[in-house]
């Protein structure tokens, strides 16, 4: 049973699991971050106390340690850690394996919200999946019950189905996003605005918690509407990045629907 | 001023249409549907009465007809109509140029819900936008009006217009569920469900109303995680396709942030 929890880091990760952990009462015992500026700030908005150096996290029976970290320096910080015999020690990546806290824990884990996090706007989490692995069940016992704390929907998953949930995370949400962003140098060019498409977005992914998107299809082309089609490509005639993204998805939608 | 309306169609948008108009207590008249079964379930549930042929559908002052029919149809419908001289002649499509429906009434225009409308959901109105044109100053002004009963948000808009915002929501809406179309096949094929990355789409269509979609861009292609890009693209490499999709998305996010 984990009763308080220490961070590393000061980024995205560190602020949304300090935040969901003071929400349901969950200390956030100690930071450390290798920017001290943000470190020492986020330390303070929670009541945390601020450990200047990563060698001096104490090694505490019930307690938790997140690296919330870039996935590349998860491995390098791990290894600076003093060896952990008592406390849980977490990475928060889903597209990291368990092995790489290995060598440096007796108990370890992976809890990664499936949340795009953001410092700027808290997510309430208690419909936001959390993704689970355990180095034991013991251990993933205790994460699912610390997961379920914060969230109503924790999902005990192996590495390579996170890899394969991240992938699908990236395909749905970031290019979601970029086609948003080219939408809306789109619109500026012509004077109009796209977060007029907002609204429209926003119904959609609502609907997407009980329908099936592949149902859900509408457009040009997924009705061989070619009048459309030619109407669209004219006007990315002088984009052609833009029109390269149009023909390679409504070429997609056209094999998926035959 | 618009007393009731009636309406040519039974699909999602002439479902749309009646159901909003009702709320706000705007009776439709009459329907006319080429499909007569759901025509006249159409006009049951909305008590109006069912108009069993086009020619038929009264020229009335004070009523405006809505042209609820696919894009490629209305050109065809408006000319079996007898000619409009008192009533207000619209269509609701996106892609149309008003010109198609000028020499069928003295008064015409456009009336487009910037919605992804479907039968089996109804959407509230109040926030989604509504494109109009009219084919003078006076019924831009009585659509303004009627446009105004729905919505809070009413968007006068010419025909360039109009198809440029079109072109934008099948780059934002259509795209993005057929990319999360995309997820449902691959997490489905290794034993994953999709629908955990519904509450982040959610969350992220929300935070669009009040952020700028490319300050918002994260993932691997921004920021140049080349050891992410390249284990994408091994989980990949059995789905050309899909592939291609990441790769040509990839490259344009690089082409954005440079």
């Amino acid at each position: 049973m984990i009763r308080s929890c220490y961070i590393v880091g000061s980024g995205n990760m560190a602020y949304f699991l300090s935040d969901a952990f003071r929400r349901v009462g969950i200390p956030i015992a100690g930071i450390y971050a290798r920017n001290s500026a943000s470190g020492t700030l986020l330390a303070k908005e929670f009541q945390a106390e601020w450990i200047p150096d990563l060698r001096q996290i104490p090694d505490e029976a019930d307690t938790a340690l997140f690296l919330c970290v870039p996935d590349q320096s998860i491995e390098t910080v791990a290894e600076h850690l003093s060896q952990r015999t008592k406390q849980l020690l977490l990475h928060t990546s889903g597209n990291t394996p368990l092995s790489v806290l290995s060598a440096y824990a007796a108990a370890y884990g992976c809890f990664w919200p499936l949340a795009s996090v953001s410092k700027r706007e808290r997510t309430m989490l208690t419909d936001i999946p959390i993704c689970i692995e355990g180095s034991d069940d013991s251990v993933t016992t205790s994460l699912h019950v610390l997961a379920g704390t914060l969230s109503g929907k924790v999902c005990p998953m192996n590495g390579s189905q996170r890899s394969l949930m991240h992938l699908s995370a990236v395909l749905t949400q970031n290019f979601a996003n970029h086609l948003f962003a080219l939408a809306d140098q789109l619109c500026a060019q012509h004077g109009l605005d796209a977060k007029l498409l907002q609204p429209m977005m926003h119904e959609w992914t609502k609907r997407l918690a009980t329908n099936n998107a592949q149902d859900m299809q509408t457009g040009p082309a997924r009705r061989h509407d070619e009048n459309t089609l030619a109407g669209h490509r004219a006007l990315l005639s002088e984009h052609p990045e833009l029109l390269e993204v149009y023909n390679t998805l409504t070429a997609s939608i056209r094999k998926m629907y035959g």
